[in-house]
C-alpha cells in the first residue's frame, strides 16, 4: 500500500480509474474495451511486480474477463472461475482494484474467488475442475426457482482433464440446462497440459483440416444434391444432420450434449464480445472454445509460462528481471530434496517410477523426469487416476512414488483406500505441501492428511523433521514392500543441513529423542520438531527442562517410546502441523487411554477451523505454533494454570485431579 | 455346498464339467463356445437361485467372458473387471466354479475380483470406474519391463460416467500404450445410466445414421476422386484422413486418443472371438463397444434389470418367482425411512432437493423421485460432481440432500471439504451403508466416515439409534442452515418401531441417556446404541449396572454429557460401528485428556484392518460387536482384568495406576 498508489489516483490509468464496478465498465464503447484491457494488464503487472501473486493465467484472460463483464451482469449473472488464480482481472473489475496490493496477504483479499469477499464471486474456487459442477448446481437452482440469470464457468484446458469436469459435463449435457462453459485453452495448466484431450484440442485449433473437411463436405453435399435424383436427394437430406454433427470440430463436447463453438481468439475483445452476446441468446449447455496465451502481454511470461505461473514480486515490469538484491544461494526446498533423492535412488533401483498429477515443477519431479524420462508419468490434473495408475504399476512389481500435494490427495482418498491400501500395494505417497502453505490459504493448506490417513489400515505414515530425514524416509519407503507408505513434508525451504552422501534406513515406527529433559515431554512430528526444539530452549530460560521427541511416525506409533515417556514424565505435549482432531495428538491420547496411563496431555496443532491465508510467520503466530507461543502454552500447561486462550490450539489444561 | 452339487459331477453340465481353467476352455472348438456360454448361464442361474448374489451384470457378459478367456491367456494376460460384480463367469472359468456356492459368504470366495484369491484376478475391484486406471498402470509396467502381455479393462457404460475413467482414458490415449477397453454397454448400471454420454452411445448403437453417413462419404469420396482433376484429387486425399476421423461413430473416444471399434453384438460368441482376435493384433489404446443385455437369458432379469441386479436367492430358475415362504411384511429399511421422510418434508419445504450418484433404488431416493421429479437429480456414477453440484444448489438457497453410500463418499472427500465445508454451505450428506454392509465386504463397508468427517471444520456429524431418530435427524438437518450436516445410517432393516406422525427437532450436539446405571458408562452411537442396550441387559445378569448413552452426535460432541459422566463413572466404554481410530472413541479420549479427566476408557469398534465379507451376524461376532461380546468385553474391563483378546477391538485394559 505504501509503495503502490491506488489505480484511481494514478494518471496512468485513465479508464481504470473510472471503473469501480462492472456497471462502470458497461458505460464504455465496445471499441474502448481493448484499451481498458491494456490498462488492466499494465495494472496487474504493476501490482504483481510489487507484491507477487499468480500471474500468467490472469494475463491470459484479460480480454476475456473484460468482455465477460461487458456482456454479462454480475452479481445477477454468475461467473465461476475454475481454480480461480486467473480471476485477478475479475477482482480488479468488481470493486477490488484498490485492494489488489493486499492480495494473498494476511488480512488482505484472497488469491482466489471467495463468496464471502464479494457478491461477484459466485462460488469459491482453488482446486481444479470444480467450476462446471458448481455451475450445474447454480443452474439447476435457477431452473427450479424460475429466475433467468446466466451461468458461466471459465475453465482451462488443464482443469478439463480432471474427472469431475467430465462428470459435470456429462450430467449437464443431459439436463439441457442453460450454462456456458468457456474453455480457456492455452495448452497449459501450471505445466504444459497432457493427455489425449489436449492433442485433440490442438488438432481443432491449429490444424485447419477440420474446417477444410467441413467445407468440403458441405460443398459436395450441395453438389450431389444438384446432380442426384429425388430418392438419392432424400437420402442425402436425411443424413445431412448426422454429417453436420459428425463433422463438428467439437464432436467430443457434442457427444456429451454440449453445443460447441469456436475456436476464437481470446485476445480480441470485439470477437469475444460478439461471441458472448451470441452465447447469451442460446439456451442449453454450450461450450465456447477460446484460444489464449498464458502470460499474454508480458514477454518474459509468454516465453516461460511455467516459471511465470506465479511470482513473488520484485521484478522489472518490462524485462521481468529481478530487482531484489542477489543474496547467497538460499537453502534447498523440501521439494528439491524429494526430486533429487528420488532421482538418485532410481538410478540404482529400477523399480522406482515417479508420478505427478500435473505438478512436475511444484513437486520437483521434473528433476526426476530429466534423469529418468521413461519412468516419469504426468497424468494430468487427475489425482484419482494417478493413485490407481500407481496401484496398477505396483501390482506388477514397480515402486511408484506418487507426488501429490496434501490438499489434492483428498481427491484420491477413495483410491488410496480401495485400490492401494486394501490390496497392500507398495505405493509411496510423497505428500507435498503438508501443513500450512501460506499465501494460498484455506483451499491449499494441507491440514488434514494425518487425520484422514490415520484410520486407513496397512498404511505407514511418516513426516521428517528436516531434509536429511526426508532423504532417509524416501530411502526407507523405497525399501519397504509390504504396503503403502505416506511421507508428508512441508512447502518451503529446509534447514540448510549438510546432507549425508549415503542413505540410512529408518526403523519403521521408531522415534528418536532429540533433546533430553525431565520436566515435561514434547512429542513432535515433522516441521514441529524444530519449532519444539526452539521452544525447549526458551523453556530452559524459564527453568523448564523439556524432553523433545521426534516421533517420525504417526502410524505405526512408537508406543514403546510413548509408554516409556508416560512413565517418566507426568505431562506430555504433542505438537503437530495438522488438525488437532485425529492426528498425532489423538493417537497419543488413544494409546494412553488404552494402556490406562493417565498422564496429562496437551495437543498443539491446527485448530478445528479453516485457516486463512497469509505469510507463514503471521499464520504460525496467530495459531500459536511459533516457538514463542509453543513455549508460552507449554509453560502454562506445565505450571498447571490455564493457558492464555489462543485462537487455535487446544490449550485447556486439566484440573489435576490425580496429580 | 450341501444343496448344490458341484458342476463337475452334474450331467447337466457336459462342457462345464471339463473346464477347470481357461486352458481347458481353449481345447474346445469355436462353434462350441455358445453351448459353453449357455451352460455357464444355466449354472450361474442355478447358483444364484440357491445362494443369491449379483446376477444381472454377469448374465449380460456370459458370451463376452467366454470369448475373452478363449482368446486371451490369463493370468499372463490381464483382465480387469470394472466394479467386478459382473465377474462371476470369470470366476467360474478360472477354477472357482465349485466354490461359487460359497460366494460372498463368510470364509467363502469374494463377490468381487480379488488379487489374493486367484492369479486370474489381475486387480481387485468393487468401486466403479477404476479399471482403466489400473489397466493403464499395468500397461505402463509392462512397457517398462519389456514383456508383452495384453491388458484388458471391461467397463460398463455406467462406470464410464465416473470421472476417473475419463482421466484414465485421457492419459492412456496420450501414452499410446497397448490396452483394450471393452465398453460393456447395456444402458444400465445398477439403475438406468444417465448423462450426455449415454445419449451419445444410444445414438451410435441404435441410430443407423452414423453408419449410413460413413458409407455415403466413403462412396462420394471415391466418386469425386474419379471425376476430379489432379489438384482436387490431391486436396481430397489430404483431407481424407481427417474425414475418416471425423466420421467415426466413436469420435468421443477417438478424441481421447483411442481407436474405436463397434458396436458389436455382445451375445454372439463368433463375433466376439473374431473381434477380440483382431484387437489382439492392434497396438495402442483401443475401445471395443459391445452391446449387451443385462440379465440376458433369464427373462425376469431382462424384464426388470434394476430389480434383478442382485438377488438374495431362493427363486424359481425359470419364472424367477420366490420359493421362500411368504412371511409377514418385514420391518422397513433405513433406506425406506430416508426416502419417505425426505419426500414428506419436501412437500412442505420447497428448498429440499434430492441428489444421488446412480443409486436411486439403493438409497430409496426413487421414492422422492416419484413425488418430486423436478427436484430429483441422478448425476450418474459421479460422487465428486454430485457433491459440488449440491454445493452449487446450496449457494443459491436450496437444501440439497446428497444420498451417498459411506464408502463412495470417500470419492468426494475433497469436494466435501473444499466446496461444501469451507464455504459453510448447508448441504446434507445422507450417508447410507455406514458401518458394515455384510456380503459385499471390504470394498463396500462404511468403516471410515466418522473418522474422515471428524476433522472437517464446520461439519455436524450425527447417527441415529433407530428409524424414529433417523426421521428426526433428517428433519433437524433440513432446519439447519449454518453449514453442512452428515447423517450416517446403516444398511438394512430398522427396529420396527411405530413412527411418530410429527417431526421433532433434535438439539444440535445433545445426547440422551437411554438407560441409567451406576457401575459403568457406555457411550454408543448409531447402530451400537441398540446393541449396547442389549449388552447392558446381559451385564445386569452379571450384576453390572451400566449407564447407556445414545451420543447421537460425533460432532459437536456432547461434552457436557461426557463431562458429567466422567465425574460420575470411573470407567467409560465407547461403542461405535466405525474404525476405532479417529471416531467417537478418539473424540471422547481427546476431550477427557483436554479436561484433565483421567477416567479409564475402552473403545469397541471396527479394527484397524479391512474387514472381510460375510453375513452381518458372523461379522459382528468375529469383531466382538454383538451384544454377547460387547457384554464380555465390558465385563472384563469393569473387573479390571485383561479382556479376552479379540480379533478386533481395542480391548486392552489399563493397569490401574491411579484407581
Amino acid at each position: 500500500m505504501e509503495n503502490l498508489p491506488p489505480a484511481t489516483v494514478n494518471g496512468k490509468y485513465s479508464f481504470l480509474s473510472k471503473i469501480h464496478s462492472p456497471e462502470d465498465l458497461k458505460k464504455f464503447k465496445p471499441e474502448e474495451l481493448q484499451k481498458i484491457a491494456d490498462e488492466c494488464r499494465t495494472y496487474l503487472i504493476d501490482v504483481i511486480a510489487e507484491n507477487g501473486g499468480h500471474f500468467g493465467s490472469s494475463l491470459g484472460v484479460v480480454e476475456m474477463t473484460v468482455a465477460l463483464h461487458y456482456v454479462y451482469k454480475t452479481p445477477y449473472d454468475k461467473i465461476i472461475w475454475d481454480v480461480g488464480h486467473q480471476a485477478y482481472i475479475h477482482k480488479i473489475l468488481t470493486g477490488r482494484k484498490d485492494l489488489m496490493h493486499t492480495n494473498r496477504k494476511f488480512n488482505g483479499i484472497a488469491g482466489f474467488p471467495k463468496i464471502s469477499e464479494s457478491p461477484h464471486d459466485a462460488f469459491g474456487t482453488g482446486h481444479a475442475s470444480t467450476s462446471i459442477s458448481a455451475a450445474a448446481g447454480l443452474a439447476a437452482a435457477r431452473d427450479l426457482s424460475g429466475s433467468s440469470e446466466k451461468i458461466i464457468a471459465v475453465i482451462g484446458d488443464g482443469s478439463m482433464t480432471g474427472g469431475m469436469a467430465f462428470e459435470a459435463m456429462n450430467h449437464l449435457g443431459d439436463t439441457k440446462s442453460d450454462v456456458l462453459v468457456v474453455l480457456n485453452d492455452n495448452q497449459m495448466a501450471i505445466a504444459p497440459s497432457t493427455g489425449g484431450l489436449k492433442n485433440y484440442l490442438v488438432n481443432i485449433s491449429f490444424n485447419k483440416t477440420y474446417n477444410k473437411v467441413r467445407k468440403f463436405i458441405w460443398d459436395s453435399i450441395s453438389l450431389l444434391n444438384n446432380d442426384l435424383g429425388e430418392t438419392a436427394k432424400h437420402a442425402v437430406h436425411k443424413i445431412e444432420d448426422g454429417i453436420k454433427a459428425a463433422l463438428t470440430p467439437g464432436a467430443f463436447f457434442e457427444a456429451l450434449g454440449f453445443r460447441y463453438f469456436g475456436p476464437i481468439d481470446g485476445h480480441d475483445t470485439d470477437k469475444l464480445v460478439k461471441a458472448f452476446k451470441e452465447m447469451q441468446e442460446l439456451p442449453h449447455p454450450k461450450l465456447l472454445h477460446v484460444i489464449t496465451t498464458k502470460g499474454k502481454g508480458f514477454k518474459p511470461a509468454e516465453d516461460n509460462q511455467s516459471k511465470w505461473h506465479a511470482s513473488s514480486g520484485g521484478f522489472d515490469t518490462i524485462t521481468g528481471k529481478s530487482l531484489k538484491k542477489v543474496t547467497k544461494t538460499s537453502p534447498l526446498k523440501y521439494q528439491d530434496i524429494f526430486g533429487r533423492t528420488l532421482t538418485e535412488l532410481a538410478s540404482k533401483d529400477h523399480r522406482i517410477v515417479g508420478i505427478t498429477a500435473a505438478m512436475p515443477g511444484g513437486t520437483s519431479l521434473d528433476t526426476f523426469q530429466v534423469a529418468h524420462p521413461k519412468r516419469f508419468y504426468d497424468v494430468g490434473i487427475a489425482e484419482q487416476h494417478a493413485v490407481t495408475f500407481a496401484a496398477g504399476m505396483a501390482a506388477k512389481g514397480f515402486k511408484p512414488f506418487c507426488a501429490i500435494y496434501s490438499t489434492f490427495l483428498q481427491r484420491a482418498y477413495d483410491q488410496l483406500i480401495h485400490d492401494v491400501a486394501l490390496q497392500k500395494l507398495p505405493v509411496v505417497f510423497a505428500i507435498d505441501r503438508a501443513g500450512l502453505v501460506g499465501e494460498d490459504g484455506p483451499t491449499h493448506h494441507g491440514s488434514f492428511d494425518l487425520s484422514y490417513l490415520h484410520p486407513v489400515p496397512n498404511m505407514i505414515v511418516m513426516a521428517p523433521k528436516d531434509e536429511q530425514e526426508l532423504r532417509d524416509m524416501i530411502y526407507t519407503a523405497s525399501q519397504y514392500n509390504d504396503g503403502p507408505v505416506a511421507i508428508r513434508y512441508p512447502r518451503g525451504t529446509c534447514n540448510g543441513l549438510k546432507l549425508n552422501p549415503y542413505f540410512s534406513s529408518l526403523e519403521i515406527g521408531k522415534s528418536e529423542i532429540v533433546r533430553e529433559g525431565s520436566s515435561i515431554a514434547i512429542l513432535a512430528i515433522g516441521t514441529m520438531v524444530e519449532k519444539s526444539l526452539e521452544a525447549s530452549h526458551l523453556l530452559e530460560q524459564e527453568n523448564i527442562d523439556a524432553l523433545v521427541v521426534n516421533m517420525r511416525f504417526l502410524k505405526p506409533l512408537d508406543v514403546a517410546m510413548v509408554h516409556a515417556i508416560a512413565e517418566s514424565h507426568e505431562k506430555i505435549v504433542v505438537v503437530e502441523e495438522n488438525s488437532v482432531i485425529g492426528g498425532l495428538g489423538s493417537a497419543v491420547n488413544d494409546y494412553l487411554r488404552k494402556e490406562g496411563l493417565s498422564n496429562e496431555t496437551l495437543t498443539l496443532g491446527l485448530p478445528d477451523k479453516f485457516v486463512t491465508h497469509g505469510n507463514m510467520k503471521d499464520l504460525y503466530r496467530m495459531l500459536g505454533l511459533d516457538p514463542e507461543n509453543i513455549c508460552r502454552h507449554i509453560k502454562s500447561f506445565y505450571k498447571g494454570a490455564v493457558a492464555g486462550k489462543n485462537e487455535s490450539s487446544q490449550s485447556t489444561i486439566r484440573t489435576d485431579r490425580f496429580a
